[in-house]
């Protein structure tokens, strides 16, 4: 059936961010379409952005397209630019490797959520543009390490 | 700017069908968020449906990832299994290969909208669930034939 049941995909909370980066996701939440969906391609994601949550933080892939609409409330773009509102259907596209990091905001009081699209490639490097941080992506393994390649560990945030 | 600016975008009405299919995509428009967006990996189209229209014939990709969600109004999908309505915010994905042939109608009396977003791949075959009819796509030239490969010219609708 090629409708997606929303109701039976998890919501999944937190974030792998090393550090004291994980708890600025709180307020975060996202399901996944990409695996009910039969997808291989691409992925997407349905995420939903309590007041005052971030989609991620600010970032830029260089190897995967990415791609998002809203679908409910109003989302805030923030990117190298300023800040962009994003009322449902609107959308925004970050094509691989411009260097223009981005992610979204709740600036409202209720929920907002948006459906983004990212190519799939079986490796991805993706810089973060406001923090001291990038992350190798390889195998489906997840490397956050300072931007000269130092683990976490050794400098804790 | 990654916000896609959709009143600068220029509204496609018709259809490349042959013969007398192409009347059959009358309500259908459509605005491509691909080149705007600076998009290369995969495409994405704002398709807008007036009351009864079709979004396509039923059809499926050989080698495209497909995958949609709905921004405005109630969708009908139409696919082997039924029809199935699709409100703001629900998706379908149609997965490369899956000869489970779909199209999107809008059975409702107002405008009906969704975004749809499929890889970009140098060559594709679509197969026609309903009519006498494929095409193979290369370069970006669409050739429609009959499914024995014969050409519509031979064959008038």
């Amino acid at each position: 059936m090629p409708k997606i049941d929303l109701a039976a995909i998890p919501v999944r909370t937190g974030s792998g961010y090393p550090g004291g980066h994980a708890a600025k996701m709180n307020g975060r939440s996202q399901q996944s379409l990409t695996g009910p969906g039969g997808l291989t391609q691409f992925g997407a994601n349905i995420v939903t952005l309590a007041p005052g949550a971030l989609s991620s933080l600010r970032h830029w892939h260089e190897q995967q397209d990415e791609f998002l609409v809203v679908i409910k409330g109003t989302c805030t773009l923030v990117d190298d630019t300023g800040k962009t509102p994003l009322a449902v259907g609107e959308c925004a596209a970050f094509p691989a490797g411009d260097p223009n990091g981005h992610h979204i905001t709740n600036e409202t009081d209720t929920d907002a959520q948006f459906v983004v699209v990212g190519t799939r490639t079986p490796t991805e490097v993706a810089h973060y543009s406001d923090v001291d941080m990038r992350v190798s992506v390889a195998d489906g393994e997840f490397n956050f390490t300072r931007r000269d390649g130092t683990p976490f560990g050794d400098h804790p945030e």
